[in-house]
Parts: C-alpha cells; structure tokens; sequence
C-alpha cells in the first residue's frame, strides 16, 4: 500500500484508485464487448492495451482481453490476475512508462462506455450467512422458531437461478406470482405487492475444483476471482407462499443484478478484519482463525423517479458470520465441484447497524420508511430506483465497487 | 405410426426403434465428440452424415453436427430437428437411399462408442411434480404435515446443481456432510448413511425465453427439445438436518445422472395420455386439458456388485400431477427466463404401483427391502448400481430411452 499516485488523476472518492484496478467488460458504439480495468473515471481498454504489447511482460495470451466475458481470463488463474495488476500499478504510476505513451489510444471515459455482465455465470448459490438477517427474518417468518437448529452449525445455502442475473442499470419487471391474501385458503394470482431488495456480496469462482475433491477451507481463496456486489431481488408475498419445503423459487428468479466491476481479492486483502466469534465451535472443516472477513463499507439507497434518493441502510460486510472460506468448504465438502464463473453470495448482509432489505426494515411491511421526499415506503414502488454502493477505506486508500443500480417497472410486457 | 421397418435390423425390443431416433453425443477411439442419432444398437454418425450430404434436405450447417453437445442443434427449435428425424426415418426405411449406401461409412455400433453428457446444462430445476411421492415424503419428514397447502396449487420446485450433472455410467462417489444423530443436538461429519437415488424424467429446453415474458402453458411444448431418465441422487440425512428453511442443497449437489439419449417429444406424441384431475382446479395460467402426460413405463433396478439386479420399483410418468406445460408455464410466469440447454426434472416419480426412490420404498430406512441375491437394502451401499429404464409401448411401436446408470463408490479421494 505504499503506491505512489497515478499520473492519471483520480479523485479521492473514487472507489477506482490505483490500488484496485477491477476487471469489467465494456463496449464503445459499435464494437464488440471486450475487457476493461477501471481507474479513476476511465477504463483501460485491454483488448487494445494488449494489442499494443503493454501487458507484454504477463504472459497471457491477447484474446483473453478480446472476449466478452471474463471467463478465459478468470481461467487463468489469481496469478496471472495479480501479475496484470501488477503491471498495470507500476505503468499507471510512472509518468515514463508505456501506457503514459499510449494513453490516447487506451483509455476510454466511463461516461461513454457500456458496461456488461462482466462473468457468463454459471451455478449461482446463495447463502444465508449474516445472522442479523437469519433472526430478524426468521422472526417475521416462523415468530415461534426464528433461528433453525442448524443456522450456528452450518452455513445454510440454496441453489439460484442464473440465467435472470443482469448488470447493474438494467431495470426489473415486476413479477406476478402466486400470493395468499391474509386468512385466505386459496391463492390469488397478481403482480407482488411486496417487491424487496437484497444487499449481498458475490464472490465469482475462477477455477475449476473436481468433482467428488473437497475443497479446505485453507484452499478456499485460490479458487475465488474477486467479488462483486449483488441485488438479489425478492417477492416476499410469493416467497411467503411457496417457499416450503423445497425453498424459494419465483419469489428470487425473476432477477438478481449484478455490480459490473470485478474487485479482486487481492485488491481487498488489506481491509481484512475479524468476523463475529463463532459460538458453538463449528466442525472442523468448516474451522478458520484470524481475520477473515472484509471490512467493506455498505449502503443502500432507494430513489423515486424524478427526486432524490434516500439512504436507507449503512452497514458493514465484516458482521457476516460465515466467511468465504467457510462458504466455499461447505459447498464442497459433499463433492459438488466449483466450475469458472459459478457465483457464491452472501445473502442478505444486515449488522447492528443496519438491515439490507425491506422485509427487516419494515418488519415485514408493517411499519413503512420515510423517504426524503416525505413519501413512505414498505416495499418497492414504479419507478424507484435501488442502488447499492460499497467501499473500503484505510488512511487515503480507497478501494470500492462503484455501485450496482436497478428500477422497478410495473405493467411488463407480458402480451406473449 | 405407419411407418414401415427400416433396412437396418432393430431388434422388437429395442428402444431405439425407427419411430424414437433421440440425439445424442458420442465419440470413439481418440475423435471429437459428436451428435448421433439412436438405431437399434448403432449409432448413425450424424456429423460424417452430414459431411457425405445425406442431411442436405435439412438446411442445417454440418457444423451443428460437429459440435460436443447437442446445444447448437437445438437452437434451431423443433421443426429443424423434426426434419432431420422426419429425413433419418425416410432413408432408413428406403432400401434406395443415399444413407443405405453410405451406411459402412455412417453407422457406429453403440458398443465400440463412449456416450457423452449429449447438453451443457445451463440452469438446472427440479419439480416436485408426484402426487404420491410428495405425500409419502411429507409423512416421513413432517409426520403432522404431510402434503403442505401450496402443493395442490402450484408445481413446488427448487433450482438445483448443473455442475455435479454426469452422464449414466458414471460413478458416483458417496458424499459427506453434517448429519444430526437420532436423538442429538449437535451434528456429525460423516459419509452418508442414506444414500438414495430419485427417479425422475428431465425435460430439456430448446428456445431461449425473454426475461420478463412469461411463457403461456399454449406455447410451453415449443421450449422442449426433449426429454431424458434423470436420477436426482440424495443424501437423505443430510438433507433432513440442512433443508429448512431454504431448501436442499449439500444433500442433492453432489451428483445428477443424465441418460445419454435425448428423446424428443415429437417421438413420444402418440404415446399422450390424461394425468391425474386435478383438485382443486388450478389458476387460470396454470389450466391445461386433454391428453397430455406421457404414458412411459419406468422402472429402477439395483445391481449389487458381482450379482444380478433386482427391480425394486415399476410405474408409469402418466400419474406426474402437474404436467410438463404447468410446469414450464408456472416457472416463466414471475418473469424467470429459460435458456438453450436448461434442464427441468419432475421430481422423484411415485405412483399408485411403484415408488421411486428407497426414502419411500424404506419408509425412511425403517423397512428394509430384500434383493434377490438375499441381501437387504435400507439405503444404497459400496458398489450398488443403480439401473433406471424408460420405455413407451404401443402395439408394435416402441420408443424408450435406454437406460441411466450409476454406481456407488465409497471412500472417495479426498486428500486434496
């Protein structure tokens, strides 16, 4: 951390210091989506940075640069990352260097950019792991039996869909499902009336583990790219519903969007802290020490159309109760196998400071939130835009994801 | 159905008769894989097929031949595929045809072949669509509570695992997990002492879907490509201590087994039959009338090591409760989009005649069943293989889709 400033001048709110460098993809008017790093309000544009022999010295072949995913260079592995990083810390740092030279011809505003999903995902899990939101969920659910026998014992987790995750800006319908009026034995069939946000962190695998191998808590990290924030958006009167036994379904399906910057995990190693002690004792593959989790600043907003937006959560991904390591040994340890690309989100991240979806903070929809507009809120209505930020901090290092943004749309089109 | 026998001699009981020729993917000796069709015990080599013209009528590029999985193929939708079979069964039936004179070159005896997992599975989601099993499970999990009141509803369903999806003769290694010893608070780590196999059938999806555009239950049957024998293998201690609230996971990811041949509907239209009424009528978007089960005889062996196999389970797919279009139409309504490749499974089929899996059979590990070899069986142990087979019947019409095979290997390597 003790990089010199870039020569490319970067604002010190900037989640995209030269200490962090995330990998995205993006396209410019006609061309094709291809691979960026972010600094500051500009993308390196790799594909051309490559082409020119500025990434000479890593090693990796120029295509890798030129495809719309980042699968093949997840594929490579976290060296070859942490090599391109590397690289690309030293040029951006000297004022000599090679990408100085060719700054004209690789560096492209944001403002004119689209940004893509940046993985082509594979198996999407989510977990369950902050236990702020498994009790105060569970209270609202089962007020008898908040928090299930098994929740301190393992990391709960379920399967979801990932052909409906998007990037960020890409606005939400909202789905129809089936709901139970309150006292009602039958079903009705309408749009939700109860559509929610979820704050989570995702962490993107980028190597492939073999089926029928666990993978060791103490290995866990090799097989993880980076992270992304992640808006899991939920339906709760659908998810109320048709939730048991098998778990959530179209209540979660509909859509999750995705931040478009890839955060390595080397670029947050230096905001590691502690997570909350683990009482009882987990078993021991699921055992860790030391500090773990990421001390990584979150928020959410919630904007109407046409005013400004109101934050409406402040918390912290260090509360999350089962780290990554854990995640990653649990999934495994049945011998399931990790393929490039599969997504692992933390679900829902509350802490004592906050609560990272409506459910909580409305305590199920009855007691709604004021926005700044004077306007109430229990859950999402049209037109209110959702969007969630996180960042890390240390002194003058910044290191942060930018954000990840969606809108509500009522009415979809559903004439087909 | 008036088909007249083809040239190449296809044996009364074969399920790979003139009226079935399901695609598959298939190599031999150090060559790529590559699409096939079924014929009795060959396999035509649909890409040298293609290359020497036979398919030429098709207007199909021979690079979809070429490919390792049938997902190219069936982008072009069922009415290409439905040329190709309406081609195939053409100038297999003509003693003067093109591909009757090319058959030295074209036929592939099954034997001498590796059969390949024929889709690259995209989002896997299993159904939970038998009345019966659904009931018998209840009562084993939920003595109180059998049949949950959304069932009759809605088609309950969870997404599961694509990455641990093998094709039949793999081997599947028995998985560890937590599991919570009779009468204990706190879990164990151990292999599964429950090991079992689910019967099910798999639709597999051949159209892309738009996110945010249901898919009426109408046009559902336009999304399928086919259908495969699909064993959903499970651990069922594990998942007794891991699915509430969010459903299976652990206890389901470690391993799916996917019959190597794709059957499609068009083959299996003339064997269509009423399933069960159902009570109450379901919502508008989910009614359906006339025949529209598939009237398919299935059964499941199991094969201890060195012995012959006895079959523990004979039923039928008609009896599913919730047919392929509710299902299909249900899963798209909250928006949720299909893509090429996407697998949907019924659920463990049960019916009035047969159960299909050993949680049932066993009610719950309670009643062991006898082999004939002498020995009893609560769950699968080290070396059982299990057989399932599926099979349409008509006269003398048959259409079947061979069989999906796997055996249990203990002590799996877990060094790393």
């Amino acid at each position: 951390m003790t990089l010199p400033a870039s020569w490319l001048p970067v604002a010190s709110d900037s989640d995209f210091s030269v200490h962090n460098l995330p990998f995205g993809v993006f396209s410019t008017g006609l061309e094709q989506p291809r691979v960026g790093v972010a600094i500051g309000d500009f993308i390196i544009d790799m594909s051309t940075a490559a082409q020119l022999g500025v990434m000479s010295e890593a090693g990796v072949a120029v295509s890798v640069f030129q495809h719309p995913t980042l699968n093949p260079l997840m594929s490579l592995g976290r060296p070859a990352a942490r090599r391109i990083r590397e690289i690309l810390q030293r040029q951006l740092t000297q004022t000599d260097s090679f990408l100085h030279k060719l700054a004209a011809e690789v560096l492209v505003p944001q403002a004119i950019a689209q940004l893509h999903l940046p993985v082509a995902i594979g198996d999407y899990t989510d977990f369950y792991s902050s236990l702020e939101h498994a009790t105060q969920v569970g209270q609202l659910f089962r007020p008898n039996n908040p928090l299930l026998p098994n929740w301190k014992h393992l990391p709960v987790a379920y399967h979801g869909r990932s052909s409906s995750i998007v990037v960020s800006g890409t606005p939400i319908n909202r789905p129809n499902g089936q709901v139970l009026p309150m006292g009602a034995e039958v079903p009705i069939f309408q749009p939700t009336q109860a559509l929610d946000y979820e704050l989570e962190l995702g962490f993107v695998i980028g190597k492939n583990s073999k089926l029928g191998v666990p993978v060791s808590v103490e290995e866990a990290e090799e097989y993880i790219f980076g992270c992304v924030l992640f808006n899991d958006w939920s339906a709760r009167d659908i998810q109320r519903w048709e939730y048991q036994p098998l778990g959530p379904f179209l209540s979660k399906n509909f859509a999750s969007s995705l931040s478009p910057w890839v955060v390595t995990l080397d670029a947050l190693e230096t905001f590691r802290v502690a997570g909350p002690e683990q009482n009882p004792e987990p078993l021991p593959y699921l055992r860790t020490s030391g500090a773990l989790n990421f001390d990584l600043n979150l928020e959410v907003a919630i904007k109407p159309q046409d005013v400004s937006e109101t934050v409406v959560c402040r918390t912290s991904a260090r509360y999350v109760y089962w780290n990554i390591r854990q995640q990653l040994a649990h999934h495994t340890v049945s011998g399931c196998n990790l393929r490039v690309g599969d997504l692992l989100a933390t679900g829902t991240i509350s802490g004592p400071d906050g609560s990272g979806c409506l459910l909580e903070l409305t305590e199920g929809g009855k007691k709604p939130i004021r926005l700044t507009d004077g306007t109430e809120r229990t859950y999402l209505q049209h037109g209110d835009e959702v969007i969630m930020r996180g960042h890390a901090g240390r002194g003058d290092v910044r290191v942060g994801f930018g954000e990840v943004r969606g809108s509500i749309l009522d009415s979809p089109e559903s004439e087909n």
